[in-house]
């Protein structure tokens, strides 16, 4: 995958900060240029809040988090960058005046995107002296969390730059859709539009309360949509008659007088403030800080969900996110390989996510074995034992395993795991992880545990090749040094 | 909680099925009529699905299934039922007459609700003899695993009818969620058709492909839609500043020509067969039946996910999930006191759910830690350790856990474990647990336990109190005269 070398962000509010989040926890320098005197602080706290989810999202290894500049002027900010991304507030003029300076300035096979949700590329780029490289890039708030980034060109912008731009959001997570032709609103917002334009008629006729209205999406179509959007669920909906049995029916339904269609809600003062008051009595007294807490963490959770789909090979959003964690551990297994192993082997950091933990916030006690295999797997991945090695039919299975409970984790904690191989011989491989509280370096809990060497199509145990055993051996020699670990050939029960 | 005694459902196609599944599988007897010749095939279809279903979604003691009655005639089946839902094709006429011929027949103090997803209630009950006892419940696909229930009443509904009809919701699963004014359409397909109509003029001007569209709104705004709906979700994008202040600046592009709102498109052959071709393009040989199974499968990985939400004690859909399960553990519980243990007690049957597997199928590590430990706390809640007694400050926490893996689990495959339990004392509780394959009664992995009694406040051991200890020592006593389950005491890496 083509990647992003060093990005520049112009614009820090909200969105900006967000792109800016994305490229950071990718491993991308960001230069960012924003004259409002809030910016530094809007930022740090997007940031905050990405790093957070982020280490709840994924054990994969992040890599070593991009260098984050402010700078003084937007020529600074744009000066060798190969992404440039513009977040500026939503007003054409503002808009096309910001892009022609980047234009003047940037590398000449810079990308230009803007974060836009709705003015026409065609438009941005009139005064730019190479519009082909300026296109819409348009993200979905939060950002750092969700996916989509709707990518459209105007009448100047070239095939290369559309190719080119879809490519690189991959490696940092994120799904690049191309919109065929550009309109005003895209696809996203004009959905969005018309949903939220019937949304305020329903309010402002008292049908019902924005927390009724929410109710409605959030317990029915909104489940269907985070998997398959609009067109996919009705087709199963038409069943086996199909897609289009199912239009032919629906279609006289369009006609009936169904909808407020032919005007427009006033928004005045008296359906802001109706509005104001039902969404206040709807958060019962939850900060946006809170919200967006809970916002992030079912997210993730979503995701996470999402990424067991399909009969474990992961659907939409969900198989995304395990495409993007593969490319990561490919990195982070190469980096990996430069390890000493003169004490235990440090494998796994991570947090206590929202899903993690039961109704008083400690762990359940199966995400203790969930992080003690993630221990395992990054072991195998050091010694050789990657998706390619297990794809070819060979890998490790674990047969026994011994844990002790030390301690408690907590929602949010963050914790690692180190790993001692206790023993390796042809077929067996036999360790023990230790499950550590990072910011206090107590134990919680620590796994011992006998792996086979298997074929699995066999379903049999065999002996591993030199190249695996040759791996193993090496850090199982440097680690014969060390203490047998406390707790070492327990069996339930015994005395202390 | 008010329950159903024996519902009645009138129309059995795909959501009269998914009425009839929510009924059963929640213990109810049903009685179906329906003439449509293929109607028993179409509800043993959708039932299969729903318990295949459940049996991912939940690891609580479903009640008994309710028995499935055809019946004959309308008037046999309405009779004796306490609630009565009409899910006949959507055509006032028909609905009318139907409502009418249960109204003559149905218990004077039985609930009748409509599926309907348009029609007013106050048209509906024009002839009916007991109007007041008619409403709109409309559910939505698949109804077994979407809890929202629109409830309408018509202008002759009484207001205790709507009471009773949202209080029997809950005990089922279901959320009802009243609609305070009667309008075409209510709340969900207004704005369902505000979107679909704009969706479809995007396909019609090639702007982009039934595939794209789905993309937008499943890797965007579908995702936070599962949480939070619409007016929550723009709360935070209002930030600080508030709900009010985000309105006043969303209110002007309401006038901006985005959206082809005057016109309705021409749902015409030639825009059928587009959006046919784009939809079977999109399925990419997948059917309707797969199609399904994906869909099912996710749903329940984010009904699981969302179960997690706001710090461990639910949120949304995932909240009900989870209010719906404690009132399951809790009458399983009842239930399950007249166990008569003189063998080891069959505790947890579950299938293995697509979140649980890894990409080629198998039943990951910790998911068998995940199905021992609900072995435990269904052990626990035997002997009078339920929510109640951990909310009140004590409990039983797993100290030490032996596991030996003998089999796979795989994907959609049956396990269930049980519990021998190996001694008891004051403060600890020493126990044996083994999972099997269903269809073969294989070992597939076992597990040794050590729980010890705390005070969770002070995180100290203390002993039990005899009210608990009883029930254990009596289970234990009968357990003295089994065998010691093979394995018993191992440490890691022993000779067999």
């Amino acid at each position: 995958m083509t990647g992003i070398n060093k990005a520049a962000c112009i614009g820090g509010g909200v969105i900006g900060g967000g792109w800016i989040a994305r490229f950071l926890l990718a491993g991308i320098d960001v230069d960012v240029f924003d004259p409002h005197p809030e910016a530094g602080r809007i930022v740090g706290e997007v940031l905050a809040n990405a790093e957070k989810a982020y280490a709840m999202l994924t054990g994969a290894p992040l890599p070593p988090r991009g260098r984050l500049t402010f700078c003084k002027t937007l020529e600074e900010a744009v000066a060798g960058a190969d992404w440039i991304q513009e977040s500026v507030p939503e007003r054409l003029d503002l808009k096309r005046r910001v892009l022609t300076e980047i234009d003047a300035v940037a590398r000449p096979d810079a990308l230009i995107g803007s974060s836009t949700s709705g003015l026409l590329p065609t438009d941005l780029q009139r005064d730019m002296t190479h519009p082909e490289r300026l296109f819409v890039a348009h993200p979905y708030n939060p950002v750092y969390l969700l996916p989509l980034v709707e990518i459209v060109g105007g009448e100047k912008t070239s095939a290369a730059t559309i190719r080119a731009a879809m490519e690189r959001l991959a490696p940092i997570g994120m799904k690049g859709v191309h919109i065929a032709k550009e309109i005003e609103a895209f696809v996203g917002d004009r959905l969005l539009e018309a949903l939220w334009r019937e949304a305020l008629w329903l309010i402002h006729d008292d049908i019902c309360t924005v927390e009724t209205l929410d109710d409605v999406i959030r317990y029915s179509f909104g489940l269907r949509w985070a998997q398959m959007g609009l067109f996919q669920t009705y087709r199963i909906a038409g069943g086996e008659a199909g897609m289009r049995h199912f239009l032919a029916q629906f279609g006289p339904c369009l006609a009936w007088p169904w909808t407020k269609l032919t005007d427009v809600v006033d928004l005045d003062d008296a359906l802001i403030e109706k509005i104001g008051q039902q969404s206040d009595e709807q958060a019962a007294g939850r900060s946006i800080r809170e919200l967006e807490r809970i916002r992030d963490e079912n997210l993730v959770g979503i995701l996470q969900a999402l990424k067991g789909g399909d009969g474990g090979k992961g659907w939409g959003a969900g198989k995304l996110l395990k495409d993007f964690e593969q490319s990561l551990w490919a990195q982070g297994g190469r980096a990996a390989t430069s390890f000493h192993p003169s004490k235990p082997l440090k494998l796994v950091e991570t947090k206590v996510g929202p899903a993690w933990v039961d109704y008083n916030g400690h762990m359940t006690e199966h995400r203790y074995l969930q992080v003690f295999g993630d221990t395992s797997d990054a072991l195998l991945r050091l010694i050789g034992v990657d998706l390619a090695y297990v794809e070819a039919g060979q890998s490790y299975y674990t047969v026994e395993t011994h844990i002790r409970h030390l301690g408690e984790a907590k929602l949010g904690q963050a914790i690692h795991s180190t790993c001692q191989i206790l023993g390796v011989d042809e077929k067996r491989l036999h360790v023990f992880h230790t499950l550590y509280d990072t910011a206090t370096g107590e134990a919680l809990a620590t796994a011992e545990h006998m792996l086979l060497h298997v074929d699995s199509k066999a379903g049999k145990a065999t002996p591993a090749p030199a190249v695996i055993l040759d791996k193993v051996k090496a850090i199982a020699e440097a680690h014969a040094n060390l203490f047998a670990p406390e707790g070492v050939g327990r069996h339930v029960g015994q005395k202390r």
